[in-house]
């Protein structure tokens, strides 16, 4: 099985309005709820690809129950802690004249010493039977800044593959316990290293300590910095569409390939329809299966010039 | 006691964010979570008023349990019909800079015919013991739009002096079964009548049904038009803040000076301070009691000239 966490978990709210006007009442004329937080929804994509997908994480209070509940007819194990803060919500606001979204997050709870303690523990038996792991988005208040070096460290003493996929300081911390692999955007991989320029940036970020890196460029692709070469990958139009869980869904294509013994172009291959694919579907975070079948034969590897 | 009744209750949040952008991604940085509908606010502020207040209404799903957890150490009591549906959320987006809020509503559940029997048979037997009633706001989905009227004329048959406070097709349907009063704000009025002049308007509300009419218009105060004569009550100046929730304390004051067996100048110095006490507050729906007593002092009440 493949093992996400999700420390920061969310009752995803949509609100159709038939425009957004700032300072005015809405009556909202479509309301959905999703379970939420990218671990979520890589292990969505993972047992839509035919994994076997657990997740772990948090989850407390009434909008805790209310996600477990929306998750427990999916084709993914919950193995959440309970905590007794509750789970935060997000809104995205959406124009029904536009498609644009106006997203809202709340802070999320707060995570006690015991906890943490408890998290860690169930962390390390999921760890046995888990053939990778994902350590997925921000980290709720209460929880060290360093938690996700200590959550990698555990992963590699146990010889499973670890992907950390977070920002700021919890990724500049992660990164140095040596995680397998990083999955930074743009603007995270600029945060951390001080570039823009994603080849001299990927490179730093592996000097920081991930043994491969493979950042995501929105509509140019991915660009892969590995230990066995540097690769990019490229979907063949761009596409218009709702990019939320575009990221996740990278990351799920990242982990099916490497569980599956692919080498890279394959893996970036598979990341990059699986995204695009993403940015194609109707709902946030779905993909549609046919269009990803389609974009695996059309995306395109390429071995950059790599100039020192 | 005094019932308020409250079909469409909710779960109120309030997101503060920094500065609202439209089509960008914000963090939350205080959420609050009140229990809400405009029959829960009047119940609140008869209950700081000294009277002994009683909500009745829907309340169902996960949205409804935390309602009612919110409700349990308020001075009102819970008298709320469970339902099958979910407690629909509001959420109001507060610009931390400005001030001004951006408000979203959802629809609010479905309520069965059984539900609503349901309803109507607590709602015959809390009349019993009741000195006054108030039907606020919307309907949900699945009730039918003469339903006010159908407690309306329960509440008379009852003897129990029957307010309505509610907008649009419920309002003309609920009129109609001649309610003691209605409080409708200037543009409630003009949707009633056609008529954006509110001596007229109220006047033609009178015709429709309502025994007597009081409307709440703004900074300018409240216009009662009533069997026993015309009034106006103004406050003493402007007032700048937060009016969410202003009506809802003004029809607080209105039933309050009413079991008291107060004259109609008194029943509206109170309406007008706890108005403009309630634009003062901070927090949304409700009021600065010092404020309210020195009001109470200053609002002035006058008979226009009431040329045919």
């Amino acid at each position: 099985m493949i093992l996400t966490v999700t420390l920061n978990t969310a009752l995803d709210l949509t609100y159709t309005v038939p425009a957004l006007t700032p300072h005015t009442a809405h009556r909202v004329t479509e309301v959905t709820e999703r379970p939420g937080g990218k671990g979520v929804n890589v292990a969505r994509v993972l047992a839509a690809l035919g994994h076997e997908a657990v997740v772990t994480g948090f989850a407390g209070g009434p909008t805790g129950d209310v996600l477990r509940e929306l998750l427990a007819p999916l084709p993914v194990r919950d193995a959440l802690v309970p905590i007794a803060g509750p789970t935060r919500r997000t809104v995205a606001v959406v124009d029904a004249a536009t498609g644009d979204a106006t997203q809202f997050s709340e802070p999320g709870p707060v995570v006690t010493p015991a906890e943490w303690a408890a998290l860690v523990t169930a962390y390390g038996e999921l760890l046995d039977g888990a053939r990778a792991v994902a350590l997925c988005g921000s980290l709720p208040r209460g929880i060290h800044v360093g938690a996700y070096g200590e959550l990698v460290r555990r992963a590699r003493r146990a010889g499973v593959p670890v992907l950390l996929d977070t920002s700021g300081e919890p990724l500049r911390r992660g990164i140095a316990a040596r995680p397998d692999l990083i999955k930074p955007n743009a603007d995270e991989l600029a945060a951390l290293t001080g570039s823009r320029e994603p080849m001299r940036a990927a490179r730093d970020a592996r000097r920081r300590g991930a043994h491969a890196v493979v950042a995501s460029l929105g509509a140019e692709g991915l660009l892969a910095v590995t230990p066995d070469g540097t690769w990019a990958a490229a979907p063949p139009a761009r596409v218009a569409g709702n990019p939320t869980g575009a990221g996740d869904s990278a990351v799920a294509g990242l982990l099916s390939a490497l569980v599956e013994g692919a080498p890279w172009p394959e893996r970036l291959t598979r990341a990059a329809a699986l995204s695009t694919a993403t940015v194609h579907a109707t709902a946030a975070g779905e993909f549609d299966p046919a269009r990803y079948a389609e974009l695996l034969t059309r995306v395109t590897v390429t071995e950059p010039a790599t100039a020192a």
